[in-house]
């Protein structure tokens, strides 16, 4: 079995955008404002952005579930209040958990929070407890950055995100750190935000013990983990100046790495430098990098290719990446799987 | 002949530290504001700075002459205003020039400049000018950040840069784009600021067209290129996307990378990935990862290493990359060595 942790609904019917552009807008003139009950999308509109966009490309490229959050890109956590946040993440969650039910042996659902710059991580409870308990949530997407490129948070390990890791670790669900749209004209939100983030993200960690406070807590560094693991001398020789522990002790029992860098080197680099232990199956396929790579003839973003064809792993390691550790670091969706009798 | 195109004089006597923190002190008090003139170091202790450190190491691993700018992490653009800014830079670059007089077969200068957050670009020409004309400078270091993780300055492709872009340009020299101290909690400065800043200004150059304007510009993005090399497909991809020419042809005959990625697999990717001849050999010796590897038992640092166990790069490549590239995106470092005859 095939499992990609990282998807976003990226094609979802473009009323959802017009409503957002109309919140968007009521921001600054209330009687603008979107409700969220004016948002209309049917089942088998859903179901037609699904099966012409996500569930063909899986089908033509062979892999069978994606756990799936909305865009993120779109989460946008910088405009607005929490009130925004709130009712834009829960119309998104929404949307997920419905895909999900349409295709349930495709879709399993992980929730965007409503953050919002500069407010408590803790209003974002009651979202997550709903995307848990009603929703079937096996994840969430956290965000470190929610001002959108100017960073102004502290750093994830700090107590400021304490409220949300408490949740996390009474459910068993893992975070994907994952930032949102740039509004930062130096950052390019797919090209250097997002990777940027990663890369901060793993040194955030490195620097502090947060795993020490939460021996349970687990990250998804997507992207395969922005610059880390190619500069993975870098991080062990910063760790070692530090005086931290070996990486494999410190951060590789709660950090794991997706498969989303779009090309056999960098895979191969990825593969060798990390334990396969830490490293799980995605594509973030509908997203940033959707064209036919000319040197292949195959989508950037086909990653699986990439893991077919590396000499690095073979046989039962190809499981663990695609399946095992997925199931491991999501014990929701491995409950879930079992359910349906997979 | 092994050229070294990046190191920094992080060794300097305490007395420059000792300066720098009554220069910082007197921002708020003005009767503590040290003076350029209260700064005395004495060429033996520059040259016992240098022959215990970088020369040693030189030496030992093999390198024959180091391209040499101030302390990055000590440029700290963020600090005071532009007449600070100017005078520190104008202390750090004639300590420069002095190691290069002292050791001029070892040591060439690059120039660190007193850029200033929200000041005009063009501020820094009188000390670039110079740098090159008076203390025979062969590049620059140009902090594309120097609010210090703030990222408050236009992105690399804005015209606000262009007056050092003209003088880079009619002197021929390149730039090093380098950031400093990261003053933001979210960015450990060696390990986030400093390879975020090489992915972000490799992705504004990409998603700009600064080379049509500038044909003979050129940047050299350290630390391996960031997470450039690593995601080389999405970056090819992201190209694609925006419509631009392929990366060899919108990027590759201005943008080089050089070799400070601290091990083996990150050093075989940059070279599998990137054309050889836009690879200069470096190790930011003595910097941000001093350490033994215990899983190598060599410095993490000594990146000739890495090349010599290279199966990629042989040969002639190898020459390329530690002198025949340098001397080519370098042409006042070849011209000098050629006046010594090398």
């Amino acid at each position: 079995m095939i499992i990609d942790c990282h998807g976003h609904y990226t094609t979802a019917p473009k009323a959802l955008e017009d409503w957002r552009n109309r919140q968007i807008a009521g921001i600054k003139d209330p009687a603008l404002m979107s409700k969220a009950g004016e948002l209309k999308i049917s089942d088998d509109e859903l179901r037609e952005s699904i099966e012409k966009n996500q569930l063909r490309l899986m089908n033509e490229r062979g892999s069978d579930l994606t756990i799936f959050s909305p865009r993120a890109s779109f989460m946008a956590h910088h405009i607005g209040d929490f009130a925004v946040s709130s009712t834009w993440a829960a119309i998104c969650n929404e949307l997920c958990f419905r895909v999900s039910q349409l295709f349930p042996r495709h879709f399993i659902p992980a929730a965007m929070l409503p953050q919002s710059p500069g407010v408590d991580p803790a209003t974002c409870i009651p979202e997550l407890v709903k995307c848990v308990e009603q929703y079937g949530n096996v994840g969430i997407n956290l965000n470190p950055d929610p001002s959108g490129g100017h960073w102004t948070s502290p750093p994830l390990t700090d107590r400021h995100w304490y409220p949300i890791y408490e949740k996390m670790v009474e459910y068993d669900i893992p975070a994907m750190v994952h930032v949102s749209t740039s509004c930062n004209d130096c950052f390019h939100t797919t090209g250097a935000h997002y990777l940027n983030a990663d890369t901060t993200a793993f040194m955030q960690c490195l620097t502090g013990d947060l795993f020490n406070d939460f021996p349970t807590l687990r990250f998804i560094i997507p992207h395969g983990g922005g610059a880390v693991p190619y500069h993975w001398g870098r991080f062990r020789g910063l760790a070692q100046e530090l005086k931290k522990p070996l990486l494999k002790d410190h951060l590789l029992n709660n950090i794991f790495f997706d498969t989303c860098v779009y090309h056999q080197p960098g895979i191969d680099l990825l593969t060798q430098v990390i334990p396969l232990k830490n490293i799980l199956f995605a594509s973030e396929m509908i997203g940033a990098v959707r064209g036919i790579d000319p040197e292949t003839g195959h989508y950037y973003d086909d990653t699986k290719r990439y893991i077919e064809a590396s000499s690095i792993v073979v046989g039962d390691d190809r499981h663990q990446i695609y399946e095992g550790n997925a199931r491991r670091v999501f014990p929701r969706l491995d409950a879930a799987l079992k359910k349906q009798g997979r």
